[in-house]
């Protein structure tokens, strides 16, 4: 039975999403249209995927700066494919401090052009390279059809942009980063996403490759998750930026790009919630435990907080995040259902029973009903709950990879094809062109979502042709309906 | 002697501070006039305020949260002083996605207006006070004199937001969060601040009241480093922030905000900076050790090389922030300036004949020539480097204490107080007039800069006359040239 309010998923996924983004508090809509307020609680969850993607590129050595919110309208045109795919997007200042600009500002939709002007200035010989700098900012591309974190006119990201003095240097690069966002979200965020390469059409306005990692969703539908992209020689030569190699020669650099959104937060809800609510994976939990002490007498109400703080304390001494639910006026079973809602992978209950005992009732957000509880004694708490987050973690992930795995299809048809992407991925030879990707779209609103590097071992495969339209195939690729 | 392209100080301040920005790498002018490309030095230097400030702020009860970048022009107007301060520094989009606004947008120069409209909604009843929000994020003042770090058209910052039930609880606020900032530039940036009133000329456009931490910089003047402003019930009006108090009757939240920006970087340039570059605080500098291995031979290369590693282990392993200076074709003697000029507290050097005595040399920053060395056995250094940062920290903050104090003047006519601004802060009984202090900055160029909480222990004290004015004094405060 759905909570209370929710939309269930099988009436109308698009409802249950926005029911559940709303009741679980995460976000809402600003006045300005295609613009989100990120709540507490939301914004919590987007910390703590930033801190596991922070952490993995400070590991692989690269460094945080920060460019600036304005890019000049002239450097957006520099770059013929990126000027063409952006311009639509752009949000645009004509005036400062009380004056009309001599020449309007971009509001940046993504950071390549300012980045390249001043990597051109950086590197001048081959001692300069690598440059390996992210940057956390927000971003702006105008948005005509907004949903909370999955399209929004405004929205938070990482942008890496990465300098080097050869194409294989920045290939490995490109494939390096991609492997970091697939470890992250499959290991944090319980996403056993896939890894390919997006076709031409699908690829980033500016890229020679882009690559993605892809979710899957509770509907079976795909949601690009983070990009990495391979942009060559282009912008280099777009914003000259050269360097002096070993032998004296002057040579253009290769660069790289790769992002990851707040659009994550709308996977991690998708890949993982129920009728119920968000269900969420303990490592990237606000609150991994939330505690709801239980008490009727004003003596009850004194020994089951004092247990409360007790246990409190032992668990954040296990590097726990836990919250005592001390909220006044409110009954246990509105609590639960709160931290239900909210996705909490562990809820304790301490009543005074509990406290007579010496143990906690222990409920697993992901296992329903007397299965999902368990008594803890006291003085395992310490050992068991982090044992029990781990084992929560991992079970989202199976169940995900379970779900996914079912829906994963292989089409030798056209025919197959559309009827396999009204229940999840069809994987087809395909020929990459976007006049028949177009048609695939118009035939069954399925989009290309990538060539997944594990399932190609070659590129343009002797003899292999094009499910939809009978040309050499390109490789294998997964088409979807996607977000 | 000043290191080689570093315009001493007591030449000329600004062209020295604009050096030491350029050449300890933290900065640079963006393309877009007033904005600033902040380099990787200088972004992990505000990484670690930002972490030193965050911690402070969930200690204390706050959350994080995110609020749009855009806010509709209507809205800045709500608030009659707030519009007629910012009005004359927006940056203002007409058009997104390719067509003219219906209304344009305002490029958030502070986000009381916008979050404000929230709260109107979040806020009901006394039960949903209080309102503990903070947010991370880049804001646009256009500016006509930019500075790097010190004014910038774009800048980085937190500003908190939070509503209370009571003016008596706001109004704490207020003071904690100015204690936080006074805590963190204290006992982190070793800037001995001085927490103050600032005059109703001053203060937030909107606020009651505003209060700062004000820090003498290298050359007598005060930057203003962080304000925490008594909103009252103004944006509560403005915004119809209304709830429903414990007896049911209908009313304003009173509001407060408080922000820290980028700004603060440019405070610990100029606090601590000297002629030979940055000198930083242990507890904030990116890095707080560095290493550099000595070697003539490819022999002691890799003598010397596996000893640094070794060295970096054991630091790493008591939680310091090192790095080892691998790059190859630089002298030591460039390196060794290089970090003296990034203002490393402290530097290592293992060269064959360290290794062969199971020892490093280290040098302090704070301590120029032979004082500043000693040896260090290996088998003491996880405890004795520790030491010595805290050494260090605490020696900066002395060194700025004794340096503000002997700065810090009294005056008791308008004459004593010229003459005391040209040295220095200048206390003065002061009426807090606009008029008066404009006359004063006409004719001397200081500004009122605050009136400090710990020197007034009460305002409009009877028989207090303004030392300028001779009006009724307000309280006593001090005048400086300012940032």
């Amino acid at each position: 039975m759905a909570a209370q309010g929710v939309t269930p998923q099988s009436e109308d996924y698009a409802r249950w999403y926005s029911d559940i983004v709303r009741m679980a508090d995460l976000a809402e809509n600003a006045p300005v249209r295609g613009c989100m307020i990120i709540k507490p609680y939301g914004y919590e969850l987007w910390e703590n995927i930033k801190s596991a993607l922070d952490s993995r590129f400070k590991a692989t050595g690269h460094r945080n700066a920060y460019f600036p919110l304005f890019i000049p309208m002239s450097f957006i045109t520099k770059e013929a494919e990126h000027v063409e795919g952006f311009t639509p997007e752009l949000a645009v200042v004509t005036h400062g401090g009380g004056k009309k600009l001599e020449e309007p500002l971009a509001v940046r939709p993504t950071s390549e052009t300012v980045i390249g002007h001043a990597y051109a200035d950086w590197i001048q010989s081959y001692r300069d390279l690598p440059v390996l700098i992210n940057q956390w900012a927000n971003v702006v591309r105008w948005e005509l059809r907004p949903r909370l974190f999955l399209r929004t006119t405004e929205f938070l990201w990482q942008e890496g942009h990465t300098a080097h003095a050869t194409k294989e240097e920045a290939l490995e690069e490109t494939l390096k980063m991609l492997d970091v966002y697939a470890d992250m979200a499959i290991n944090e965020c319980a996403i056993p996403v896939i890894k390919g390469l997006k076709s031409q059409q699908e690829k980033f306005a500016g890229a020679v490759d882009s690559y993605s990692i892809e979710g899957m969703m509770g509907n079976g539908w795909a949601l690009q998750s983070g990009t990495s992209h391979f942009l060559g020689e282009n912008f280099a030569k777009a914003f000259n930026i050269q360097f002096l190699d070993e032998n004296n020669e002057l040579k253009y650099v290769w660069t790289t790009s790769w992002g990851v959104s707040t659009r994550m937060v709308g996977g991690v809800i998708m890949a993982h919630g129920d009728d119920k609510g968000l269900r969420l994976p303990p490592r990237i939990a606000p609150y991994q435990v939330v505690i709801t002490p239980i008490w009727k007498s004003d003596e009850e109400r004194e020994l089951v907080t004092n247990q409360a703080s007790a246990v409190q304390a032992v668990l954040a001494a296990a590097n726990l995040r836990v919250h005592v639910d001390s909220r006044e006026g409110l009954s246990p079973g509105f609590k639960f259902n709160d931290w239900e809602m909210r996705g909490v992978p562990v809820r304790l209950e301490i009543g005074p029973r509990d406290v007579a005992a010496q143990s906690v009732m222990a409920a697993r957000r992901d296992v329903a009903g007397k299965d999902g509880k368990l008594a803890v004694p006291l003085e395992q708490l310490g050992v068991r709950i982090p044992k029990l987050l781990d084992g929560i973690q991992a079970s989202l992930l199976q169940q995900a990879t379970d779900f996914r795995d079912a829906h994963l299809h292989e089409a030798s048809s056209y025919d197959e094809l559309k009827e396999q992407v009204a229940d999840g991925w069809s994987l087809i030879w395909h020929c990459g062109t976007p006049e028949c990707e177009d048609q695939i779209k118009e035939d069954t609103k399925a989009s290309s979502r990538c060539f997944p590097l594990e399932l190609n071992e070659t590129w343009n495969p002797e003899g292999e042709t094009c499910v939809v339209c009978g040309k050499q195939a390109f490789g294998k690729a997964y088409f979807s309906r996607a977000y």
